[in-house]
């Protein structure tokens, strides 16, 4: 894969020095990222790019500045991967910073959108550009990986299992692509992403994923690109069924929908990113009465709460009718919840009643 | 520790029944945790409760409701700790809610109150109960050490090996008292706690830990509690410095500050969590000029900057001249910087020339 951007990115500055000889100018074409070129592909089910494309010109002098900053970052990825390094989004904001003469930069904001055009322009992900986010999150269960880094230009390699990782769990790093985060062996029956990190050390604790068999991750609240291409990278590479345990919130649902779907600033990188078969395990409505809670563990809908669920309820992959009707419940009751609220049925409940039995009977939403 | 723990939990206990044979009342004593009775302990150096004594009631209609919570807690700390499960914060709220029949919970503030109230009354830290924040970190580096929990009764032991964590680094559990977190061998010359898991992940990728023989800990911003057990403990156990590395800002300096003296809503732990001799590493103005970096990677100061510098420089714990000679340069300037503005200078610049040069020349702020 590094060999394959690094020759991406040589064909990219081949073509410009092309267009100097043949044009005196140079263009980076690249499709249009803003919401009217959004398109919830109901085929693929997911959100993915239309086929605007804008063109940037190094002699306009509106373009030439974000033209120069996409090429500083295409240089900096180049030394990235010829030397196996990486870097935050914040350090190659850093690292053009002094570079950009003319006019300095704005703000990260600027590097970042740069970084954003070259992603589009070279079909790739920024991790495989050797530039990553600072969202992480944590990871256990039975699956064996090999995780690389460079220093000095000679490789390390650590071998990791994720069944010997204790009650810390593992790091999931920055960068899960191929090259850097090999994964060697899965003899787990599905794969469990945790909103919350607290309900994970829960499960890491009741060693859940040793009674159901399952890779438990978790990215501590909307997860990390990391693990979106962790949770994507096990369901298409392995065939893992990927299933998600939130809140019974907007905010949970939202978190599925990022999983399922993509964001809509990310659109771009769904096919990367989304699962569109991931399955919501819980928290719902129904767990209510299904699992007995008392009274006082319901939270009243704020306005604010009322208001996402009817957006929620508008948005195409929510349409399903089992959805829908989970928001009227809610709707109708006034009602969410938390899932550590299960706790107030026992500290372990969770573990030892509530996954298992919704696992077996398979009661999921889509 | 955990057998110790269940003695004074039942020691409490025998001591209520024995008042309400002598005075047909109960009472609780706890010191006082308001402001008024934090003291600086210039001698300790570090923040600390003074000797004001509160006693809570039984029969007492305003406390009667506190009173009962906090023998609630005990209780489920007792069991949590013969079954040797941990549970949340957020977990113990829940578990208590159904049970507080009187008068409903109006949040998870009340219990969090009465579990400090049973932190003071029995002198131990919540954790050593096994209740947990959800806080955590990630942590690199030459030491090795047990982590044990619990599944039926059954102990699990799980070794890990600081060296063999690779990029994603070993997940800090959300307790790390000796029972579950057992140090077997530390290698290390000292402990480095890191502001940013950016900045953490940029030296585990350039093998810091193995060029300095450090220990590398980040707590992702303000360190929770694990991450301060941690650091103390390797402090006073092992005997490591402890050097820590943040922004150049005053919300790196309080970072700094909280590690070493304790904060005031926890003033009551800093015996358990402060490291008075901790030392700072950097950022400071001065890098400015000996690294020599660019004029484009300075940041002016917000208003809330300068008033936030201008409290710090009372603190007692910062009246230093070495520190009071940093807040007055930054005012001067007006000026504050980021850790990872070092990438100005290259990428790998922090690993290859500030830390070694750093650390060799023993420029820390005290």
């Amino acid at each position: 894969m590094r060999k394959e951007i690094l020759a991406k990115i040589k064909a990219l500055a081949k073509n410009l020095v092309n267009q100097i000889d043949l044009y005196k100018d140079m263009f980076l074409k690249l499709p249009v990222r803003r919401l009217s070129n959004i398109i919830w592909d109901e085929e693929l089910d997911r959100l993915r790019l239309g086929d605007k494309e804008a063109k940037r010109s190094f002699l306009d002098i509106g373009e030439v500045r974000r033209f120069t900053l996409t090429l500083l970052i295409a240089t900096l990825a180049n030394d990235l991967l010829k030397n196996g390094k990486t870097a935050s989004l914040r350090e190659v904001y850093y690292n053009v910073l002094p570079l950009m003469k003319i006019e300095p930069l704005k703000g990260q904001h600027e590097s970042d959108a740069a970084i954003e055009d070259l992603e589009t322009i070279l079909n790739v992900v920024r991790e495989q550009m050797n530039i990553r986010a600072s969202g992480r999150g944590y990871l256990v269960g039975p699956m064996k990986w090999i995780e690389r880094y460079y220093v000095g230009g000679e490789v390390r390699e650590v071998e990791r299992d994720g069944t010997k990782q204790g009650m810390g769990g593992a790091g999931v790093p920055a960068i899960v692509e191929k090259d850097v985060f090999d994964i060697v062996e899965v003899k787990a029956d599905f794969v469990l992403l945790i909103e919350k990190d607290a309900t994970f050390v829960r499960l890491v604790e009741d060693e859940i994923w040793k009674k159901l068999n399952a890779i438990l991750v978790t990215g501590m609240g909307q997860p990390p690109r990391a693990v979106r291409r962790l949770l994507h990278r096990l369901r298409y590479e392995w065939d893992l069924p990927v299933y998600v345990l939130t809140d019974c919130d907007p905010w949970g649902f939202y978190i599925f929908s990022v999983v399922k779907r993509g964001s809509i600033n990310l659109a771009y990188l769904s096919e990367e990113l989304a699962v569109p078969d991931a399955k919501f395990l819980g928290l719902t409505v129904e767990d209510k009465e299904d699992f007995d809670l008392p009274d006082e563990i319901v939270i009243k809908l704020k306005e604010i709460d009322k208001k996402r669920l009817k957006e929620l309820m508008n948005y195409p992959w929510f349409k399903a009718k089992e959805w829908q009707k989970e928001f009227k419940l809610m709707l109708e009751k006034n009602i969410k919840m938390e899932i550590q609220a299960l706790a107030s049925k026992g500290i372990e409940y969770i573990s030892k009643r509530y996954l298992p039995e919704k696992i077996k009977a398979g009661v999921f939403l889509p």
